[in-house]
């Protein structure tokens, strides 16, 4: 999660898109797909991977680099479906039209399932020196997206007649989060026990940011509708608790992820690295602000 | 193409499936998948991948057998998103409900997104032993069904301002044929050179056939909407140069296909397989009738 990562993951970004635009391509669809993934959020959850290969004593960059960019465009995929009219029907998203705004709803579709198969294309293209190692992360992306617990797993508890919150929140949000940091570990050759934790804790308090920011937050700072939980009757802790609440909780969770990084040589910058995300999700000011609203 | 192989072929896909109703899955998703996938068609694609599989002397058949049930899954996607509002509105499909009839839009987009995901689970799943074979695998798959020009490829022409027709047929039909021949020779450690020629006829083949159907076909034969590509004006041979050219150049495809089987010992065997296939798609008596009804 250090800054320092972003130029490699915007690099191995534009790799696993370059034949997307291969003689014979259908030019609308691949600026599509483009426009999903440049410019990037925060790119937290590559940069998670790259954290937990580094403090696992990365030996193989290329495939590590290669999980890291799976699992953003995991992420980019599930953005654009998100977006979708049957969905959030969002117009806006970080900051310029969304793809179905940009491109209509089909195009849509087909780059949800573009990116989605991008991904799986980009780690196999990085296993050139780790064969082995594919099979475990391939396993471990498609943990993170599909079913029983996945993202579209998080995204169908919405269709359901009654929803299990934390099982929603965990599926929608928390799965592809673990799945970064035990994809890190595996591109290392690492054992992935205690870094699904890590993973875990990081995605329910990115969840948690989520919902105190969907309601605190303005259009200017998120680059997205905000409101939209309440406008599309969406469970949220922060609607449920108050944002007082939502904000202890979101610090406690920030504490219990700080606490789940294992001991390794990496673990003090790891540890500090997850302070600094806090502090960029919800800032410390903020924070304060947003617990001492509840007195 | 054997009938002997339909029941690996179902075991195999129910195996993918298995973990889908593993604890914690959202119900309906889970079984709108399962209505996505059985009971199935004709399983054209899975039959070439095992046929070229053992005409290329197989020596990992659950390799073999992981790669059929992938290229099944990604058709299974591809038809669940096909048939969704925004693209061809089908109510029905291989004669039930289609997916977005029976469960909505929003579990249709994410019932696609995780067949998808199983497909690349599904054969890495099976790769433990011949893991080096993996990473083609995923390479042919994605081609079959990404971008550049697999069926999220061909699909997307029909959203750019001009189409190329040859293009658009090989890339929505054509390149998922093409991938499940080469899949099967990788999962066999074969070299895959000749067996795409067989991949493409046979999808060249299969698309006409279909354009023929659609037009001369009824509800009943083909248990889904006859008819859509004028409804959608959709590009079609059929429509363009009428029934008995195209039932022709049909024929014409299907020698191509016989012609492009590679001499190996299981060579005979998979040409017999063609002419079957080709006389179930489009039974010799109709076709004698198309051609006849010409002059």
């Amino acid at each position: 999660m250090s800054m320092a990562a972003r130029p490699y993951i915007e690099r191995a970004l534009a790799e696993a898109l370059a034949n997307t635009t291969a003689a014979g391509h259908p030019p609308r669809l691949a600026a599509a797909v483009r426009h999903a993934v440049f410019p990037g959020g925060a790119r937290i959850r590559p940069q998670l991977c790259l954290a937990v290969a580094h403090a696992c004593d990365i030996d193989d960059p290329e495939l590590a680099l290669g999980a890291a960019a799976a699992v953003e465009l995991l992420h980019c995929a599930s953005l654009v479906h998100d977006d979708l009219p049957c969905f959030d029907a969002a117009l806006t998203r970080r900051g310029q039209p969304s793809v179905q705004c940009a491109f209509g709803e089909r195009l849509a579709v087909l780059a949800g399932d573009a990116l989605i198969v991008l991904a799986f294309e980009a780690v196999a293209k990085a296993a050139g020196r780790s064969p082995h190692r594919l099979a475990p992360l391939v396993a471990t992306l498609a943990g993170g997206v599909g079913l029983p617990s996945g993202i579209a797993a998080g995204q169908a508890w919405e269709c359901e007649p009654t929803i299990d919150l934390a099982r929603y929140h965990r599926a929608k949000t928390g799965a592809l989060f673990i799945a970064s940091a035990r994809a890190g570990a595996q591109a290392a050759g690492a054992d992935t026990s205690g870094w699904e934790q890590l993973g875990a804790r990081l995605g329910d308090a990115y969840q948690a940011a989520d919902d105190i920011r969907d309601v605190a937050g303005t259009l200017q700072w998120l680059g997205k509708p905000v409101g939209r939980d309440k406008a599309l009757d969406r469970p949220s802790l922060a609607r449920e608790f108050g944002l007082a609440a939502a904000t202890r909780h979101f610090e406690r969770l920030i504490d219990e992820a700080e606490g789940a990084v294992p001991e390794c040589a990496g673990s003090a910058s790891l540890r500090a690295l997850v302070r600094a995300e806090a502090n960029r999700l919800i800032p410390r000011q903020l924070a304060e602000e947003l617990v001492a609203s509840a007195t």
